[in-house]
Order: C-alpha cells, then sequence, then structure tokens
C-alpha cells in the first residue's frame, strides 16, 4: 500500500524557464533510464520476488524512485509551463504545449510515449540485479548531462539530488548482489559447455579507415580464452560443436595481431574523458 | 564491411516440429533479449566507441550475435514452418502464419514487433558495458528456461551452444570492465553529493500478508550506509538537502527491525532454488 | 513523496491457480484501462494541477491505484506462478513464462507492453476531470468482465473490492466536475460558431443489412439540433461556412425518416443487457 | 458502404505557410486526440453496436470525423509544403521533409506515429458514450490552443469550423447517454460493495511546498462519504474488506484538515483562467 | 467529404462463430497489410497528390477500402462476438473479450494496436504506386491464407470477394504506373553513379548445411552486371568509389560458382509451390 | 554466418558537422526506409526461402545493407557528434545528445525508435520481390533528398554511393521477379472472382476546391475495367455479389466525366517535377 505526502523529496526552485531544457529534462521523467522506469523495474521485480531480503531493498528504492519521478516532473513542468503561452517557446515542445497546456506527460526528450519495453524483469534475482546496476550507472550518465546544458543553480541541485541517489542505489544493489555469493559467471542452473565457454571468436578483423584493427586484450589473449579467428571461415576443431560438418575453407588473412599491438591503452581511459571533455567545454563556450 | 557465409555457425537439426514451442524461440529471435537486440546494443556502441580495443571487442561479439541471430532464427523457422498449412500449428502463432506464411519475422513470444526500445546504448563505455553484463545474463537464462521447455534433442542442442556463448560475452564484457581500472561506482566526472550518497532510505516499512518484513542486510546496516527511516515522515538532518524546509512530523511505527530478524538467506540462494525447481518438474510431469 | 507499507491494500488469496486467467488479470495491471495507466492520469494531473483542491482529490486517487496496481499484480502473478515451470501453462503466456520466469510484468492481457499512448492528460481541469470519469467507467467494465470469467472465490473478492473503488473514484470526479460549476458544453474559453454549432449532420444513410437505418432521437430531431441530411451531396446553407462555395447537387434519397420510426428503444437498455447476458451465460454453460 | 465527394467540408485557404504551424496542426491528424482517432473510435463503436439508434449517431459522426481528418489533413499539407524544397522548413519537421517530400502522414506533432492505443472502446454503450464525451472535450480544447498559436486567417477559419463541431458532437453524445436514463453510477451489471463504495481514501497527506494540503471539498467531506485517512496505516473498520487481517499501527500525523481550510475556490474558475490567459497573451506578445 | 451508407459493400453471413477464426480475421482489420492500412495509405496519398487524375485513382482506391474495413470487421465482429459470454471463446482472444465485449477494435491477430508505421507514404508518385501495388499483393496473399484455414461458407464469400477487389486494385495501379511512361529505374531526378550501379556485390558465399549456394541468375550473371565476389575483402576497382583507400588483402576461398550451378529453378515455382500446398493439405487433414 | 572488415564500404569524410542534418541522416539509419530496415527485411526473407537462387540474393543484398548501415551510422555519428558539447548542437536532438552522449543509436529522423513494423515480410516469394522493388525505390528517393539538404561534399559522395547501390538493387529484384516468369496478376494459388475482378468503383465522385474531378484514365475507362460509378448507390447487377440484397436507390448527380477530360497529363510528370523543383531550389536558396 502506498501514502502520499504532499512534499517533495527535494524542493525545487526554477529561476528562469528554459522550455528546451525542460525537453531534455523529460528524459528522466519519461524516458528509458528516467524515474518512471526506475520505479516500475524494481517495484515490480519485488512484486515477483519470494526471498524477504531482496524485496525489501526492491520496495525501498522502487518506492524512493516514485519520489524522483514527483521531482523531476515537477523540475521538469516548471520549464515547460510557458510552452503553454508562448509561441516561441510552443515550438519547443509543440506536443507539451498543444496536448498537455504546458503540462508533463510520460514522454522523453523527443516526445516518444514511456513504454514497458524499457524495463528488464526476468524474476531471477541475480540477473535482475545486474540489470538494476546498469540501469542506475545509465541513470547517473544521463543526469550528469543534464547538469553539463544546465545554467540554473536551482535546477542543478536538484539534478545533483538525483544523480547523488543512483550512486546510492548503485552500491545498495552492488552489495546485494555480493552477498548472494554466487560465482560471478553462474546464472541460473545449467552449465554452459565446457571448451566453448572459453573461445573467444575473433569475427572482426582487418584494419579500418581510422586505423581501428585486432588488438589484444585480456578479454582475448591466449592467456585465459582460446582466440577463434574468423570462425566463419574455420572448420570448428570441437566436437561438442557436433553435428556441424564445416569443411575448412580457405580464410582471409589473419596473421595474428603482433605483441606490441597488444594492451589497449583503457587505465588512462577517465582521465582522457576529462580531458576531452574539459576541452569540448572549452570550444563549447 | 560484412561477409555472409551460407553455413551457420551451428547446425540446426529438428526432429518433430512444434508449433508452440517456436513461438516461444521466437524470443530470442525479436524479443527484448534476443540476439537482434544484442547484435545491434553492441555492434552500434562499437560504431559510436573512441576506444579502438573496446571497438575491437564490441564489433567482436556484435557480429558473432549476428551469426546467432541466423541459428535461432532458423531454428525457430523451422518449428514454425507447419503453421502455413495446419490449422491446428496455424491456431499456436496466427501472426506467423497468416501474416508471414509460416516463415519468421521480428516479433517475439506474443508477437510484439521488435523495437529498438530494448536497447541501452549510452555511449559511455563503463555504463554501456555494465548493461551488456546484464544482457548477457539476461539472455542466458532465457535460453535456460527455452532449454527446460525443450523435448528434442536438435534443438537442445543449438539452445546450448547459443547459451553457452552467453556465458562466454559475459565475461568478456566483466573482464574489459574490470581493466578499465575505474573504482566499481565511479560513474561519469561529476562527484555525488558526499552524505546523501551514504544514506539509505528505508521507503517500504510494516509487515506484508506473507510477513514479509524489514530485515537488516548489508547494504542497509549502520555498517556501510546510514539508514533513513520512513524519510516521508521525517526532517532531513543533512543540510546538504538544502533549500528543503521540511517539518519533522510524527511519524508511523519505526521500531527497528531487530538484529535476530538480518540476514536474509541468500546464501543457500542456488540450491534453494534448484531444490524448487525439480520438485516442480516433478509435480509438473 | 512516497511511502509504502507492506500490506496489500486488500488480502489476495487463490485457490487453484488458472494461468490463463492471471493472463486476462494482466489487462488490469499493464493494460489501458489498468491501475497503471490511472495511477499515472491521475497523478500527472495532480502533478500539473495549479487549483489546490483538485490537487489534492488528484493525488488522493492516484496513490489509491498504485496501491491497486499491486493488489492486482500480486493476484495475477499467483495465476502465473505455475508458467515458470509447467509447460502447459506456459503455453497459455509464453512471454511471462519465458521472460519473466513467472513473474508478472507491464503488459496487458495480450502481451502488449503499456504505453504512456493510454493516458489522458490535457491540463485543461473540466476536460481532465471528463477523461477521469471515462476511464473509471472503463476499469469498471473491465473488472466485471474479469469476474464474469473467474470461478475463484478468492480471486473474486480481490476484484469486486477493486472494482467497487472504481465506482468509487467515479463519483469523486463527478462531483469534482459539478462543483466546477461549469456549464457542461463550456470547454475552453473560444467560444463555438453560433449557427454551426446546432447543426446535427446526418451523414450515414440508408437501410443495413440488418434493417438498420436513420432513426429520430433527441439528439437529431428538430426540436434541438437542426437536421441537415447527407451534407456531402447538399450546399451549406450557412453563411458561417463561409468561403466555401459549394454548388448545390442532386442528392441520394433522403427521404427523412418517419416519425413512427422515432424514438429507439433505450429505455430498457439494461434490462436487456441483463436477459442477453443471463441468456448467454445460460448457453456458455 | 462509403463515398467520397470531391469536395472538403470546409474549404482551406492559408496566406503564407508556417512549417513549424503545420507540424502542431499534425497533432489533429495523427495525434491522440485527433481526427482519425475521433473517426476510428465512434465507426468502430458503431460497427461493434447492436443498438439501431446509438449505431446510427456513431456513424454518423465516425463519418463527419473522416470528412474532418480531410480538412485538417489538406492544412497541415498547406503549411508542411515548403519542408520539401527549403532546408529551414525541414528542420522543423525533418520526418515530413525526409520521409514525406512534404505530405502529411499520420504523425502527431512529436512525429510519433498514429496507434489504435489512442482508442477507448469497450462496446459498453454508456461507458462508450462518457469515452466519447471526454474525446470530444479534449479535441476541442486542442483546436482551442491551436487557434490561440496561429497567425493566419484562414486557417484560424477552418480551425474554427472543426473546433466548432467538437461541441456539437459533444453535446449529441450527452444527449444520447441521457437519453438511456441510467443513473449516472450504474456501469454494467455487478453492484458495488455497499459499503466500501462511500468511503473516500485520503492517500496524499501533508502540506507542499508551495503550501499545497488537504482541502475538504464535496467529493470528500463527511455529508455524501465515509473519510479514511491514511489508509495505509489504518486497520480497516469494514469485515467487507474481509479476509484482510491487518492490524493498526500508529500512523502519521493526521489531524484533519480544519473547517475553514475547506471549499476550494473552483467556483471562479473559468474567470481565473481566462484572467490567466489574457494576462499571458499581455507578456507573450 | 465523405458519405455512409448502411449497407455493406459485400453482405456478410456466418454459420458457426469460430472465436479463434476471427482472431485471424483481425489481421486484415487492424493487420500490417489489412484495410485501414489500405485506406489510409492510398487516401493519404491522394491528400498529398498534386496529379488531378492520380488523386482520383488514389481516392477512389482508398474510399473502397473503407468500405472493405467495414466488411472485415464486421465478418471479425461476428465470429468475436462469443468471446463477451464464453470463457473458451474469450481464452481464444482474451484482448478483445476483456477489453472490447467482444467487439473488434483495431489491432492485428496477435493483439498488436494498429499503427501509422505500417503504411509508406513517400509524396513520390511513382514510388508511391509500386508500394500500393506490392500492398495489394500482400494482401491478396494474406486473405488467400484466411481462405485456406475456413471452413465457413458464407465467410468464404466474404472473403474471396475482398481477396479479388486486391487484384482489382493492384491491376489500376499498374496500369498507373506504366501511364507514367517513367523507365523502371529512374526513380527521382539525381542520376545513379554510373560504374557502380552496374556492380553486384556477392557478399554471401559457401555451402550452406542444406546445400545453399552460390548460384548464377540473370541478376548477377556477366551478362548485364559487373560481379564483384566478397567485396569486404577486395579492393575496389572502380576509381568511382573515390576517396577510398582500401588496400587488396587475401580473401577468402571465391572460386566462382560453376556454369552448370547456375539458372535456379524459379521457372516451374508455382507448379511447386502448387504441390507442396496440396501434399500440405493432405498431411493436415 | 557474419564476418565484419574493419574498413567502411565506402570511406566517409566530413567537412563541418551540422548536427541538424545528422538528425535526418538518422532517417535512413534507424527509419521506416533506412539500412536496418533493408538489411533485415531481406535477410529474414533469405532465412525463410527455400529457393536457393532467390536465397542466394537475398543474403547478397542484405548482407550488403549490413555494410551500408554502418556507413550511414558513422556518417550521422560525425553529424552528431557536437551534441555531446554543445548545447546549441544539442537542442538539434536532445535524445542523441542526452541519451546517447552524442552517440547515434537506432532511431529515425523524428527520434522514434525502428521497430519491425516497418518491415514487409510474407514468405510468399514474388510478393515479397515486389516489396523490395518498393522499399528500394523508397530508400532511393530519401537519399535524393538527403543529398537535396546536403551541403557537405563528403557527405554527398557518401550519399550517392549508397543511393546508387539502392538502384542496383531494385534492379537485381525486378530481374528476379521478371526471372519467375509469373504472370503480373497471378499472387498465389486462389484465383479472383471473373467479373468482379474487372470492375472499377468510382467511389469518389464531384469537382473537389481546386477543381479536382473525376478524369478518363487508362486504368477506369471502358476499355479495359467495366466502370461502376458510385457504387454505394447502385445495386449491384452482378449475381456473384451473392447473398447481397441491396435495393437500388437514388443516387448522385453521376454524369459520366467526359471523354475531353480524359488522360491526366502524367507524360510529362519528370519534366513538371523537374521544372517543379529547380525554381523551388531557386526560390528557396
Amino acid at each position: 500500500m502506498y501514502h502520499h505526502i504532499k512534499k517533495l523529496m527535494y524542493t525545487v526552485n526554477v529561476g528562469e524557464p528554459d522550455a528546451r531544457f525542460g525537453k531534455m529534462l523529460l528524459e528522466q521523467f519519461g524516458g528509458a533510464n528516467g524515474e518512471l522506469a526506475a520505479a516500475m523495474q524494481y517495484s515490480i521485480q519485488g512484486l515477483n520476488c519470494d526471498d524477504p531480503g531482496l524485496k525489501d531493498l526492491l520496495m525501498d528504492i522502487g518506492t524512493e524512485e516514485l519520489s524522483h519521478l514527483e521531482v523531476i516532473g515537477t523540475l521538469a513542468r516548471m520549464h515547460l509551463k510557458p510552452t503553454k503561452t508562448s509561441r516561441a517557446a510552443a515550438d519547443a515542445d509543440p506536443l507539451i504545449a498543444i496536448c498537455g497546456g504546458g503540462g508533463v506527460s510520460l514522454y522523453n526528450s523527443a516526445g516518444n510515449a514511456w513504454t514497458a519495453d524499457y524495463l528488464k524483469i526476468t524474476g531471477e534475482l541475480d540477473v535482475d540485479l545486474r540489470s538494476n546496476i546498469a540501469a542506475e550507472a545509465r541513470a547517473k550518465i544521463v543526469y550528469e548531462r543534464l547538469i553539463d546544458f544546465c545554467d540554473d543553480t536551482g535546477s542543478k541541485d536538484a539534478l545533483q539530488f538525483l544523480m547523488t541517489r543512483e550512486i546510492t542505489h548503485m552500491k545498495a544493489f552492488m552489495t546485494a548482489l555480493a552477498a548472494m555469493e554466487k560465482p560471478p559467471l553462474a546464472v541460473g542452473l545449467i552449465k554452459p559447455s565446457p571448451k566453448i565457454v572459453d573461445q573467444y571468436f575473433n569475427t572482426s578483423t582487418g584494419t579500418g579507415d581510422q586505423g581501428e584493427r585486432d588488438l589484444l586484450a585480456p578479454w582475448n589473449d591466449e592467456s585465459s580464452v582460446e582466440r577463434i579467428d574468423a570462425p566463419a571461415f574455420q572448420m570448428f576443431a570441437d566436437p561438442h560443436l557436433g553435428t556441424r560438418k564445416a569443411e575448412p575453407i580457405d580464410g582471409p588473412d589473419l596473421t595474428p595481431p603482433t605483441e606490441d599491438a597488444a594492451q589497449p591503452v583503457q587505465t588512462d581511459h577517465a582521465a582522457a574523458a576529462a580531458r576531452k571533455k574539459s576541452s569540448a567545454r572549452g570550444k563549447a563556450s
């Protein structure tokens, strides 16, 4: 059972309404990674859940997301209100202006109606927790982008609050997954086929227009996997592939990537992103 | 650029076609967690990707999923072919029978057309990897359920192959995420607000009809988080909640869950699931 | 802000699960006239609303519908749980079985994902109240049909409760509309064009295969409206139709319906429906 | 059977095309409350209808709406035609420009394809009439908003004609509902549960950031309903709630709203709206 | 302007209602190739059309399709009516039963709501005529399949009438396309690039599990096209591919298909289909 | 099985990114007539196909379209990249900016998610070839419009390449259809009803506001068809219309169109279009 208190979880103040920014905000109201999607995904997982501890967790966070829906909706409403009376504002979002009279509805930033196709609910608890961790990560980055495009202090405060809570939830779901003490690749009960599971299929080869190429990396080097280059052109060596009668044919140029090409430079990825971002901001302003 | 070889990645043999099972198989052809969704999610992430190593990974797996799409489609096609000529089979899936003449199309097991709303693509690499890990976990459990409902040996072989590859991919994405060496909660560049991020909002309280109740667990006990019971009825103590002027009001019965209620019994979750499943199978047969 | 209590608004007991009936129940969980549609329609109208009294009403009922969503979802979940383990049950709803592991999600009785296209939100208060009255009437009749198809006493009890509440809400919205004291046809501020507004266009004429024909009735007789027969074949007499230069042409046989054909027999409609229904039940059993 | 006359029901003249306004007009061509939605809702209700009088009414209005579809489509077409050749116009609606070559299609003002999810058809005549009354009210207000944003005299004339007809139809449906002589709350045949139907659940309490609060109003005061404050925290007193074994718990601060807070000021709502509107117009211009 | 006559274009008689067949019939009421799709596609093309002759044609056929919509809807309605009162019938189509009270709505045979995404409208007349020819061919084959699954004489008569008219329309659209006297490949005004347009890319090679292989056929032999085998592995010889700096790499085994493999045996395709069909019917009965 | 080569089928160079043009380009990435639609339509037709020659053709072109998807996606990506960092660019496509971080996803130019409802797959080979011919014609004209709105040389080159290939494919599908040597109106196996198939129903009559009127043309003159004027007002003379008991009624003014009105001037259509286009370009610039 639900009860509603007429107080926002975070008070929303808006200086100058910005209808185009209001349209962007709808992404977190009625969009794919928005608050309704979060509220419904967790609450319905909770409704289906037989484990009392996880059910409690899912209902706690699912309910909090309903309160977030109210906050982001109120914020978007404030920015979109002028679409009722100003033609210029209405041009920023004709659907809200003409259909909603300046009021919000469950659309995303392109005016698409919210759909339950956004939800990921399987009823397998560890799987659902992984979907939730990913959902929170997506919601976090979307809020960050909204903050990046926002000039209004009050709006930024509310967005910062909502963004922060996604991290809180992400951590809670990660902790819950860890508490299940399942091996990370143990999904369900049926075991994967032993040899095939350790084969990495290198199905994309050659050199791209920007110099993209095969690289050796932890996920595809021979330390942990058997690398199968261009399987479309190879006979499968493994009899577990069974009834398959594939004949060997001459394949494409598959000279293995050299060792010195190895190790993509992901380690400084965050720093690189930061550099790119701040330089971009420089350019944008 | 793509090239196609007229050989399935896994040879498909079907004994007796089962149109109702064919309809179920469509879930992995044109469904939310199916092979087209996987192929498109990874390939488009790859197309957008500026990191050469991850781009290579995304294109490798995205391309493999296209080959899986061909396998599962061929399998479903074999089971659904009788819908063209047998009215009984057609009643199992009128859309395939009447519209497709017994041929498959991009529908799920309920006949819904595939939609890109299934995809999760943010352009933030670590976030996308999390979405991919979750996607693989979902695909794995869906294949397991299909195997559980399948009587045909040839179909099971092919499904086992496809299911196995999801684990392979899940591991590759996990390895790639680990290789980025980012702290697990470091999404994007903007930091969450310090105190609020450590507060757990207990928004669902009381005792349910089946005895569901608040439980202390690693994600909500005081060792790592500050627990806020029923925030709708509390004044926020933290000034970071800013402009909010909430007054304290008398709240609901919020006697904290006792310590002996703690620790939900997730540790034997897999075993419990196995027991439930085999007993259910006993009942079902 | 929302708070959740772990107790259903109405305790749900199910005797023998009936997966096909569970699929029907989804209509009120994730369907066009279901509880999520109601909860979202009223809550978002409330969020947009500047009138404190109506906002209070909309939030009261919107929040109650969230509690109904939980009740109907729990009921459907109980009926659909066997789809996880029994192939026969799974055939009744493959999507729930394969994708949801026997758990509910936001689908209707045909497996369509819930969409915000179901909602009617205009931001014009009297208009929204009319949409809400109609929505409650639809929800009521849908619950009645579910009760008609239900054999299980516990399920019927819960459905009767939910159905009853729709009447409660319908009355509240009607009372609120009456309290606005607006003339029933005064929508918005722009007046309709005087003469045209009183013209009834008889655009469907002749006699049907079942003897359907034009009938004189309160809505189209000359006491309140000017009847324009077959306007497609008439010159408009009214200059308010303005720039239109339509020339008179000879039209179809438009001998006016005779007076004795008048007054369709709607007055005994409820009784007739009851007779038809009970006789149908006799035939059906 | 249908026949088409090559003359619009209302001649359309457009001065200067305005592509952005044309995009807005699509809302009434292929949008949720537009003419196709109206035409289909009434015509299909008519097709299903066994009552000859109401069938006649539904076919009359359903057919007229097809003629309106032609008028609004022609009007939108005139405003959107420049999108074929002018890049600036094309930027206003790329979908119409690139896909349609400047021609209209069944999209709304955000480019969403028309969907039958917009329709409300239950086959229960009094229910369908309520849906139709609400649909006409929505269409009226949408036309009013289009007129408010329109500078072109010829376009306004046509919109005024179409808007007027919505009122005509609204009145006809209201008259038909009245002619059924059913008690307003008598939907279907199953009676609501006696006591529960008269309980008003006050599920939203407290005081909002803008001072929103509980108000006594005709729909929730004790003259006609039994008011249940915060039912999530109450034991239900009524045994008709049946198997429910809810225990009383201490609830939130539920001091009843005071009498002097009563009676929201809806009575001057229209006047207030008019004031707000004209002042807004003042600001906008 | 439209006028409706209360007589079906083809009188519909149904012997024994068959709810499952009624569900199939919905494919032509609210499905992708159904009558509403046809009516809307042609009528809106007509609305956009500046050529008076083709506009006349498009409105003639578009209007006739509206009459067909009424016929197929009435037929489906008769078969689905028992879903209102019989649980067994309701299980055949819960959506029609629960939501529609046994009345039809704009769904296809899987219960998907009709969407304007089905329509193909480009505003380029010869292109639209091609889309219409294909649409009529699709509608014809769907009607044929419905007839194949139908036992009821009256239903078959009506379906035969509707199927016949699709051929009539297909011929009319073909005649109109021929009357435009455009070269068959002259679409629009911009010429294709000369050499590239004559290259056939053989992007699918090898031998399939069922012996599928490359075949020489009129569309890919050297009489009319330049055959490029496995372009992904070839340097493009043509400088018109311009800025591309692709280096030659060793490709897969591309021994050209032998001449004796040439000429697929499509010439006896219809006969083969007929044989397969009648033998299938033998098996099915 | 698929293999991917890290080289685009056509190298993409972009001078100055133009976010609004990038949004237009999405039409061919995730739109109704775009490359994914083509790739899926042909590949799945191929998967269902039992004729080895046509299967080869369908897989060849289906695979090539996947390579085109990569080209157009890369092109759109380059134009949309600035939406990540520039607010002005982000306003051009908030969905790509906020949700995709400047990366493309499967949307069309209005931000609608790609749906398999775009596909036309019937499993009847000649019918599918007709759908494919029409699909290629549509894709061609859409590329032409993109070129018309494009200022960037590199983008135009790539679009010209993609546009050219549509003509190549259109020709291949036409050749394949011709190679089947079926009479053009012989769809499926059931013959149309003899007399009815030769009747042209003139269901749209009168004179329009722009002087539109009935015209005699090759598709409706008496040389090849029997012309039935205003069938809604006529008794069907043909007993093949069977059980229909329509009575003659006086119909509308149906004076036949005069002979001198005949022959719409389609013959100079292309020239007229060219004139209109170049004059429009003159005006637009």
